[in-house]
């Protein structure tokens, strides 16, 4: 199988055309009209074998995952996606079937969230890699950012934390497995809190990891409530069976959650909510933005709650 | 070491700020200004340890050639380079100081090119590698593609073939190596190009290869004589131990050559021509376009040569 076929295989079901797709796959380079008016928000990440899935995933949830996560810091960043690029890295003993199904995983996420494929590129490595970088547009200067958070800000984060982190732990539920292994981008509530939220940024290494992104480039800091944190059924269940101490260490820490943190001044929390139920993903308060004073988390009696875990490092 | 460290350690030298880059590398994902009027031409591609480079190159020349063969590629649609985006894979095994030597020779390439580095992921892998996205502009309408050549256009090359294969052959003179090692991009030539060549492509998998994609998507053919062919003295000396009747297989199939591949109209030659001496990159006529019959290759009396070599097919 020849570097042509392969990249034939990979993107066959992916959509290759979309708005200001002009010359796609197949030349030396895409050529692509920028939304006029906007700016282009783009970034790249990396899925690898053993590191970010392993042979247990599906195939097409690889392909899922790569793009889904990339997607999450176009929705942390409020734009709208437009264009994908996806190399792909291939061990020569990888089936073409198995390439087939990644490459349909990819698709099936690009379909669902109105991204055209417009460039790929193949090559030999010793695992199974994707890296793919995502171009998203927003309108001049409303892109949010992690900066921009101000004290008295609520801290609000949307869906469940926890539980991508539970679902990779032996005999998890299918629930939780399916949180970790087909992360859903928070794209529409991204849009949504365009003009709304003060600052953001998706929950990918932890909460609290991210949580301190968020406050470093914003020069604050904040206090999180750990009995306020949004768990799911489904977490409640399997950190029963956790050591006492320890039932909000997934939620704390666990990473891979791809839901988004925000902050958002109190006269806007009202409306932040409300955006956030019309687009069906709910926003939960865990805390306050404060003036200084580094990460603070409490318990349910605003005592000072010990934190265990460690953030979620991906290159742990 | 943390991501974190990992990322500030690669990046570090890179020129990070640059036309239309108002949010770079340190949020979840840069904002990006493009250019009013102009389209933009993007292309990923990946280097990969024991693939595209092993430990013989210098750390230097990894980061350099990784971000030199998207560059080729931008060249050859004739945009003009902006914003590079960029992925590192490592074993944990690996020294920072080799990592922070890769970022350097990325650095140098970007400085040289002028692009700004807008983002970049650090992950684990088996392996080294690194997978770069870039972004350039072009006038609406203008880029160069592999489509629209002419039956009756010449067919030119920049700089000299075969180089960069000779030079990953035990023994190669320093010269051959550094083609192979540290590609330059033909990006002024590419630029010049413009409004004067029908089509264009970077010889990146061989010229016979790379001139039947170029032949295919303008659905044409081709003659190329191979005594036309441009070779470096090096290549002279170095090809002179070759077997008989293989002296041409680098610069027919070699691959990694990085220079271009244009048709250009007859009355179009001569200005072609002068703008690559301005340049100060030649180009040489290798042949002409024809209305079909596939690919032609001939020797000095006219008569077919018989090409053994096969293309580089970066996946063997």
């Amino acid at each position: 199988m020849t570097e042509f076929d392969l990249i034939d295989l990979f993107t066959r079901a992916a959509p290759r055309s979309g708005e200001g797709v002009r010359v796609g796959i197949g030349d030396d380079a895409a050529v692509l009209r920028p939304p006029s008016g906007e700016e282009l928000v783009m970034t790249v990440d990396a899925v690898v074998e053993d590191v970010h899935f392993d042979r247990r995933f599906r195939a097409e949830d690889v392909g899922w995952k790569a793009l889904a996560v990339n997607l999450s810091d176009l929705a942390a960043m409020g734009a709208r996606p437009l264009w994908a690029l996806c190399a792909l890295a291939t061990p020569r003993r990888e089936s073409p079937a198995r390439i087939a199904a990644v490459g349909r995983g990819l698709a099936a996420c690009a379909q669902a969230f109105g991204v055209a494929l417009a460039g790929g590129n193949v090559t030999r490595a010793r695992e199974l890699a994707l890296t793919v970088t995502v171009v998203g547009a927003a309108r001049r200067g409303e892109a949010l950012q992690r900066a921009g958070a101000r004290p008295g800000d609520a801290l609000l984060v949307s869906g469940t934390l926890g539980d991508a982190a539970l679902g990779r732990r032996p005999g998890a539920s299918r629930e939780l497995v399916a949180r970790q292994r087909r992360p859903v981008p928070r794209l529409a509530l991204g849009r949504a809190l365009l003009g709304i939220a003060h600052a953001a940024i998706d929950v990918s290494d932890g909460l609290l990891q991210d949580l301190g992104h968020l406050c470093e480039a914003s020069r604050v800091g904040a206090a999180v409530r750990v009995d306020a944190l949004p768990l799911s059924p489904a977490y409640r269940r399997s950190s029963q069976r956790l050591a006492p101490g320890r039932a909000y260490d997934a939620a704390l820490a666990g990473g891979e959650d791809y839901e988004l943190l925000v902050a958002v001044p109190p006269r806007r929390e009202r409306r932040a909510r409300d955006v956030a139920r019309k687009v069906g993903i709910p926003l939960t308060a865990i805390g306050v933005v404060t003036r200084g004073g580094g990460l603070k988390v409490m318990d349910a009696h605003g005592r000072p709650y010990a934190v265990r875990a460690r953030g979620h490092d991906h290159l742990a």
